[in-house]
């Protein structure tokens, strides 16, 4: 029987971590606030109290979302700190949420005024089951934050109308959602309530969807015939670019059932909500073909379609994976997509696998898709009062690319039309203590995931486990724990995969490890006072990281403990970033960059490495292509400064940016 | 005063060249009647014949121009070859075009079946401009061919009709076409018939393009007011795509008038098109600032945004031109889209600016262009009775990149629902005869630009020049230039860019050669017998060929000669070509290619080169990314084979081919 591990609940982790408490302070007190305005000023806020005359001419399809997310977010900020704006917008919006809730259950801002005749009448395109995934994970942290059933109810009165319009059964409806999201809610309902009715509709819609009847048609083509469109309707100019041929499912996930599934293919924020859910239910259900299936997606993601910064999606076009090892960095073109909730979902899929199982290779891409891509897509700054200035905290990147080139800098943005990210990475940093720690009851082990500085209290029937952390990581890899079990329990530690051949560990006496799967499994004893006092280092120097060949990508990219660094063109005046390569021969070096530089984040180390660029000399006259070997000699060696990716495009400078450079 | 040279008409020049010979048979009597077919099956062959009964319900808006393109290309073969198939297409679509046009001269067919009253609404988006551009060419080569009005008569009328309707004057529309065209239409019948209207109609449509009003607003806002939409209605679904922002009017190349544009933008034809037209425009009016200014944009293009193949245009969602210096060699993702058409336009721009002056840099453009990315647009093959099978010679690229991936290869198809390249392949190899020789009256000079085994008798007022070239290009580079020329006469042969540090000449005793912008010059002489023969050598040798380090491809591409040569998966089973490279230090080989591996084309040189890949053993184990050096380590060394570019994807195999390799 497999060991499930049960993150801890939130409330049960104090962050005492400096990095982490300035970026959980900034998102509280400047990037919700910020959200929350966007939200009122666009209109979203109060989408679900339109009425037919008060509606926008086109009302979004899923504006109620945003709204559902950035509530979410701001119960997992309540839960740990008091905030008065941020209570009163959940207040209101519950209320609203409430008043919009029809007789029968239905809460839709856009069907309630452009037809509720219409629901459920195109599942692909509109959204519909998207938005009440939101509306139940909400349901759910406003749950846990208050104790009531304010939001819960109305979410489970929805899920009962849903309920009996979807399923198997005779008169029912045999669909599933074009986005997937309200599995995970389901799931969540489910491991809240018990309510049976949660589970079997999650696992109705998982594993429904892709199926083909005997003419090779799948739910979307019935529907679409039944509102009197054709199968191909998605053809249109509006929706083209998703798909790579007229229906194809792919892009929904929906081309084959979920256990044929041998490659992740599609929207990739799609995909990776539906494997999150589809863990869940395997957990739930016991599914082992569903474990399985979901497994398999995860090693097509990470190990053949995954950048190094734990971005995937690479693809704009359909925001979405395309062949696997096809990593384009820039974005220009159509490429390096990387969405920002792409990697956010990532990194929940992560750690919902880690329920099933401690395999460190879910914590390190946890890591690395938090540390790198979902941190650095939010502004830095912004953390304190003395940081209150500028964009900090309040400016979004929705594709993260990993070069941008002199003179085409991408800067953040405060808002975007589809705005799924912003609120998404509030939410995440906000569950920082969830990610940290869990417990299998069945193996009776504690395990520690992701290295926050924080103490967590584990309630479990035998009393309480107060394991606490101090740590410098990100920049020091030094990690004391401290644990307090006055009865006998297992530990297990995640070893980054960074630092699998690096590490140490001392315990106290007579305490052995041994490593398995990436993780340090200490056995089951009592753990008190210093003999609970174990210390681990994960040294955190400079290091060259590779590319698996099959990607092309014969470059060198610099990375330093979790964090994966990049070269920008305001470090390194007049350096042609796109033709220097670094050399593999010469000993990579640290400076620790001046706090006002760095976003007014102290301690950051800058990295120092030598490299030399093709000399331009050879091509002076103007032509674009030549021949003699001269055009390609290297100039003298220069200095190449990197910083950390999370905080690129944040000081100005031409705008050029790389992860990888080329090596020599 | 500059040098106009003028090409040498067409039926003046006979082709002997067993190379061309077979290609120019396969497009006479494979590729033109197989388009023909196409034109036929798909309705617009009879577009012209359409009432609002027969019509389909959605006109399509410019399949006139395919009728057109190819009623051109088969006048061309025609002056060279009779060909009964080829001379009923003409004669049938010359009747169609006589009875489709309007009493004022009007024809179209989108606006005749779909409403005549919206017709000049929306030049913009609807390319009827563009249609009479093409019309106006095919009138110009069937009066050339068959010395009647039949199908000219109709163009001048309709012109006439174009010509009051747009114009500076009161009571005119100050429009220009969406789709630049009709300027060259209008400057080739001007070059024809002398009519001040089209060369005055033509300096209108090239000036006023972009201009802007007091507003900041151009024609095609106060259009866009006029028919009851507004300025920002491109940025539809349909059209969206094309636009990096609403109104972004540098697709259309109209954001800024001609005179001030600096840097080459937006879609190429339409770019390459208009600047064709400036440049008949500025050596018929003598106009010196329009010269400057195509000079520059060329320069921009050429230097700043052209494929090693001579392909432009690297972003397929405008199919445009971009960033200077981006030029990414793969599709995926919208890269890489160099357009067959763009580079024909290339081609033909190329020999405008030779008609200006004689500057290797054209004539180099145009072989690159015409022998790699516009040749190796169709299928190899076909050229003789005994290699009439497959797809040789009826198969095309709309999209030429650089490089495909292994189980993603690149097919060549039939047709396209936008069929602009395969017409434009056929007109230009119809017309070797004109873009190989020219001359100039006032500097009494005759010009060898491209090298084709040919005759060509060139009749100037003091009589006629023959010149005869005998050459083993594209293979062996000696060329023999035979000169026949009872009067004195001076000589400009092109020296190819590859060959100008390496060619060697000999002439009749005494003649003695100066070199100026990659051109040989002899001055004027009477050239007869044994003192009328020339021999020059262009040796062709296996070559590396760099790209310019701002293009951040530090990679190397091989070539011999004019062409450009690839890599392919079917040459080199087992050898991942994306994380190969070639060493610059070992020598280049080559060997003869058996006939029927390379499309029944014989003498075809294979390159042999030696080359490393990645050791893919360092990545046993299935992760994407590591560190440690062994993860860089090189394998051992290789043989690496390559095929010309123009005759890749022809052969099977699994889809892979590169033109650059990483290089060590």
């Amino acid at each position: 029987m497999s060991a499930s591990f049960a993150p801890t609940p939130l409330r049960q982790t104090a962050v005492s971590s400096p990095f982490w408490s300035l970026i959980q302070t900034s998102m509280r007190t400047r990037t919700l606030p910020a959200i929350i305005d966007s939200l009122r000023t666009t209109g979203r806020a109060y989408a679900l109290t339109w009425t037919k005359d008060s509606a926008p001419s086109t009302p979004h399809p899923f504006w109620d979302s945003d709204v559902y997310k950035t509530l979410e977010a701001c119960c997992y900020y309540l839960m740990q700190t008091e905030d008065k704006d941020l209570r009163a917008f959940v207040d209101e919006s519950v209320k609203i949420i409430q008043e919009a809730q029809h007789e029968d259950g239905y809460i839709n801002s856009y069907y309630t005024v452009s037809g509720i005749d219409k629901r459920f009448t195109n599942l692909r395109d509109r959204h519909e089951l998207y938005q009440l995934g939101h509306l139940c994970e909400a349901a759910v942290a406003h749950h846990t934050l208050t104790g009531t059933d304010d939001l819960l109810g109305p979410a489970l009165k929805y899920i009962a109308l849903v309920s009996r319009t979807f399923g198997p059964n005779e008169g029912q409806k045999r669909g599933y959602p074009g986005h997937e999201e309200i599995e995970i809610g389901l799931m969540r309902l489910y491991e809240l309530t018990g309510r049976k009715e949660c589970l079997d509709l999650a696992g109705f819609f998982i594993l429904e969807r892709g199926t083909r009847d005997e003419k090779d048609e799948i739910y979307y083509d019935h529907e679409a015939r039944a509102r009197g469109g054709d199968p191909y309707d998605a053809w249109s100019a509006e929706y083209r670019h998703f798909y790579a041929y007229p229906r194809d499912y792919g892009y929904q996930q929906a081309h084959m059932p979920l256990l044929e599934q041998e490659e992740i293919v599609g929207h990739s924020v799609r995909a990776m909500y539906y494997l999150t859910a589809a863990s869940d239910y395997a957990l739930a259900s016991g599914n082992k073909e569903v474990l399985a299936a979901v497994k398999r997606l995860y090693a097509s993601t990470v190990r053949t379609k995954m950048y190094v910064t734990g971005g995937i999606g690479s693809l704009e076009r359909s925001e979405g994976f395309t062949d696997a090892f096809w990593l384009p960095d820039q974005e220009e073109g159509g490429c390096a997509y990387s969405e920002t909730c792409a990697s956010f979902a990532l990194a929940v899929l992560s750690q919902r696998l880690l329920r099933h199982e401690l395999k460190g290779e879910y914590g390190d891409v946890l890591e690395t898709a938090l540390y790198n891509t979902v941190l650095g897509s939010r502004a830095p700054g912004g953390g304190g009062a003395t940081h209150g200035a500028g964009s900090g905290g309040v400016a979004f990147y929705y594709q993260n690319p990993l070069t941008t080139f002199a003179g085409h800098g991408k800067a953040r943005s405060k808002w975007f039309d589809v705005a799924c990210c912003p609120p998404n990475v509030a939410k995440v940093f906000g569950l920082l203590g969830e990610l940290s720690y869990s417990y299998s009851a069945q193996s009776n082990t504690a395990a520690v995931h992701f290295f926050v500085s924080s103490e967590c209290r584990m309630r479990l029937p035998a009393g309480e486990v107060v394991l606490k952390v101090e740590t410098g990581l990100p920049w020091s890899g030094g990690v004391r724990l401290a644990v307090s079990a006055p009865f006998a329990v297992a530990l297990a530690v995640r070893i980054p995969g960074w630092a699998r051949s690096s590490y140490t560990f001392s315990g106290p006496p007579g305490v052995e490890g041994t490593v398995k799967d990436g993780y340090l499994h200490l056995p089951a004893r009592v753990w008190t006072g210093s003999a609970g006092t174990l210390a681990l280092d994960f040294p955190c120097v400079p290091r060259r990281v590779f590319a698996h060949p099959r990607t092309g990508k014969l470059e060198v990219a610099l990375a330093r403990g979790p964090l994966v660094y990049c070269a920008e063109g305001v470090d390194n005046p007049g350096l042609p970033l796109h033709s220097t390569a670094l050399l593999l021969s010469a000993p990579l070096g640290e400076e620790l960059a001046p706090e006002q530089e760095v976003a007014g984040i102290p301690g950051v180390p800058v990295l120092v490495a030598q490299g030399r660029a093709v000399d331009e000399r050879a091509w002076e006259g103007g032509a674009l292509y030549g021949d003699g070997l001269e055009r390609a000699a290297w100039g003298e060696v220069r200095t190449v400064r990197m910083v950390p990716y999370f905080l690129r495009a944040n000081r100005g400078g031409d705008g050029a940016m790389q992860v990888w450079l080329k090596r020599i």
